[in-house]
């Protein structure tokens, strides 16, 4: 192939991937005689071929543009041609974990399968509001200082709420992270060693499966039921029997379950952990999302020891996109800075300023309020509409908080069966066998009842229905 | 101690850790009875309390708020206090590592050991115009639309300037990370199993080496010197001694070196390493940086195999503290958003639209210019200073982009006690150390010289000369 043919190869190759799209201006020849090393002659002649084929568009004074309208056959053409594999896929759980989490950002389906609350719900245009304020604000210096531990004002504010919620909390304590999910990873790294064992409930957030696998950890499932929550029974005797290093745990509106646990048996727990020195990470990422009168309490508010990472996050209040979590350990705070560090730095300071004049200005409290009611509406008119629509005798947690249903098909219907069908029907859901370390939630499927249940919603309710019947 | 008192020392703790500041209003007497689970009359005895110890005081019918001068006396008995040690401290690299990167931020200090541009040299104002009308125009869907592999308009930006540096580069290779140190990190632990050996640079990146550590991988040093970098007959010889897993390199520019690798040894070293199948995770993060005529290509452009993890950043051009970076991996971007969406889930959404937008029309490039000429300007100061001030003897390298020069005493002295001495005069400089596997950079120092050398910055490289002749 010649010169310029393999320049022409490589530009329509470009237009085909979207880095150049219709009307947008591509580089100039003399750019691209500097940039590829070829000579004027040898461009031109690749830039005429594009425009003879009607690729490109000259246009006198101006350059080469990408023509407005590349017919399909043309695109078509370029992706037929052979791709080179780069290997096997076999089919387990973290496949289907990736596959539900893309599928998330696809347009086209109802994001049923969605870890966030619906999108509407949150305070998108304040929150803008605050994030120009504060940006406008930002000194020089800014970036430097709101390095691990990260804002002191937004730690400040974090911890005022917490002591507003009767958990005495020192800001101090507390490192800014990208979201929980980072906050919960760097806790866990910090802790454990491979080969340790870590306890998680039963069924478990897939988050927590895929950290104590990519960590190298062991992970132990105990007893878990949606009213009480972790069974302290199983629990004292898997400690008592192994060399328990953490829980990873959800004490409020778990994910997937939706249970609550009681102050009584955060108390016990706490005790039964400080005895045998387990450390406990806590994801608190669901707690304001109390349907009843009281903000539940974490459990580390119950302990003594210190041995608590407390885990919390705007994501599910506020916005995923902002990316600002937190964790509160009173004696590894400094590991978890070193840690983050050396992995991201830090959370993206100008969204911690952000969040900082939000909490200030923005009226979180109130938009909290106006969540809860919709979040507990919803919820109602979902549940609602399973109980007519799915099979006589399918169980469906009935959470005090949160936004998440768990169902179980009693009539042996596998839930990755009814993911797969319902993906073709546009819905998106998360099957149960992300939920534990062995495949024994085969009969389960969660959904995000945080879609309003009318509509095309309500038809996609009946839809699941009916392919849990089949 | 009585309940009262109890919770009197509980909020005169929260005044000493700034939980609550001088003029700001505490939770009302009510609130604290419903979190703290007291009575009102406990609640407002502690109150009372300290009402007369001089911490609180009382307006009528707005409630309690911090006294607006807490004496120091007070505050300094607090202190006191026994505090619980949590473990003993073992100095080590990694201690000194982090107490490096700390004092970063210590306002106090001019911080030539910082790993990012003087700050004034950013279009801070630009850019929070561009975040402000990026995160005014933000939809519904923009949180999730942009998870991993981030904005389709960022890769597509971030492409074609690759493309016009000559770099062909596919939007869909691209991942968007949380700066250029998580694409690292994420590149290492897709391609690496505890044990593998990774070969670094001699003197190579701090975050190189810890990032090998925490991976419990084997780190191998290449010989390396600051005119041609990586030594590659070295190289030949530890490939096709070792099973290399991948090399870690900063090709051009390479901190704290400064070298720029000829595009002939790239492509030397890009065939040596395909013919053993070794990977190469490039540092990409300073090539912007050049003081000459071009921008350097990275080794990645003489690469065929598809096994390179091309990182790059906008947090050494634009701004540290946006936390936006990105990978290019031509096989494992998809594993590469696997393990980003178990472990941070994606960049910051509005920060990624906001820099999206400043691509478009902030003027980066026009920037870029005169940032280069500010970098070079400054770098040619800054050497004279040092060759005026430290003992004769004094090596310094000499880079033709980036913002570091390494210096070696061949007097002997040692660069952590300078470190230590420089500290207490109000100046921190990177450690040699730090960038070694084994402690054979001891008497070397790192210095950022994109402080502009004149008065205190002179006087400040006086004081290292007078205490590197020491």
């Amino acid at each position: 192939m010649a010169r310029y043919e393999e320049l022409a190869k490589d530009i329509r190759n470009q237009i085909a991937n979207s880095t150049w799209r219709s009307g947008e201006k591509i580089p100039s020849v003399r750019a691209s005689c500097k940039s590829y090393g070829y000579s004027i002659a040898t461009v031109l002649q690749a830039y005429q071929l594009l425009e003879s084929e009607g690729w490109l568009i000259a246009k006198p004074q101006s350059g080469y543009f990408v023509a407005p309208q590349i017919e399909h056959l043309k695109l078509a053409q370029l992706a037929s041609s052979p791709v080179e594999k780069t290997e096997s896929k076999t089919v387990e759980i973290n496949d289907i974990l990736f596959d539900v989490l893309q599928r998330n950002i696809d347009p086209s389906l109802l994001p049923l399968s969605s870890a966030f609350p619906e999108p509407s719900l949150f305070p998108l245009q304040t929150l803008a509001r605050s994030l120009s304020s504060a940006s406008r604000q930002m000194s020089e210096d800014s970036a430097i200082v709101n390095l691990p531990p990260g804002s002191e004002s937004l730690r400040r504010q974090i911890a005022q709420r917490y002591i507003k919620r009767g958990v005495v909390v020192n800001p101090e304590h507390i490192v800014i992270t990208a979201g929980a999910l980072e906050a919960l990873n760097l806790s866990l790294q910090v802790l454990t060693q491979p080969g340790d064992i870590v306890v998680i409930e039963s069924p478990a957030f897939y988050g927590a499966l895929q950290a104590i696998e990519r960590l190298n950890l062991r992970a132990v499932e105990v007893k878990t039921d949606p009213v009480h929550g972790v069974d302290l029974n199983d629990l004292a005797d898997i400690v008592k029997r192994m060399d328990v290093k953490a829980c990873w745990f959800m004490t409020n509106f778990q994910n997937p379950l939706g249970f609550c646990m009681s102050d009584g048996n955060k108390r016990k727990m706490m005790k039964l952990l400080a005895k045998h020195q387990v450390s406990l990470i806590e994801d608190d990422v669901y707690s304001e999302l109390y349907f009843g009168d009281d903000h539940p309490k974490p459990a580390q508010a119950f302990d003594d020891s210190g041995n608590v990472f407390l885990c919390g996050s705007f994501s599910k209040c506020l916005s995923p996109g902002y990316r600002v979590g937190w964790v509160v350990s009173e004696r590894h705070s400094d590991k978890i800075q070193r840690t983050q560090l050396m992995s991201t730095l830090s959370s993206s300071v100008p969204t911690q300023l952000g969040l900082t004049h939000y909490l200030q200005y923005g009226g979180y409290d109130n938009h909290l309020r106006k969540l809860r009611k919709s979040l507990h509406e919803r919820k109602v008119k979902m549940r609602q509409a399973i109980e007519q629509y799915f099979p006589e005798g399918t169980l469906v947690t009935d959470p005090s908080g949160g936004y998440f249903l768990w169902i179980e098909m009693t009539n042996g219907a596998c839930g990755q069966a009814i993911y797969e069908a319902a993906l073709t029907r546009g819905i998106a859901i998360a099957p149960g066998i992300l939920f534990g370390a062995q495949e024994k939630f085969s009969h389960h499927i969660r959904i995000n009842c945080s879609y309003d249940c009318e509509d095309d919603v309500l038809a996609s309710v009946q839809t699941l229905g009916e392919l849990a019947a089949q």
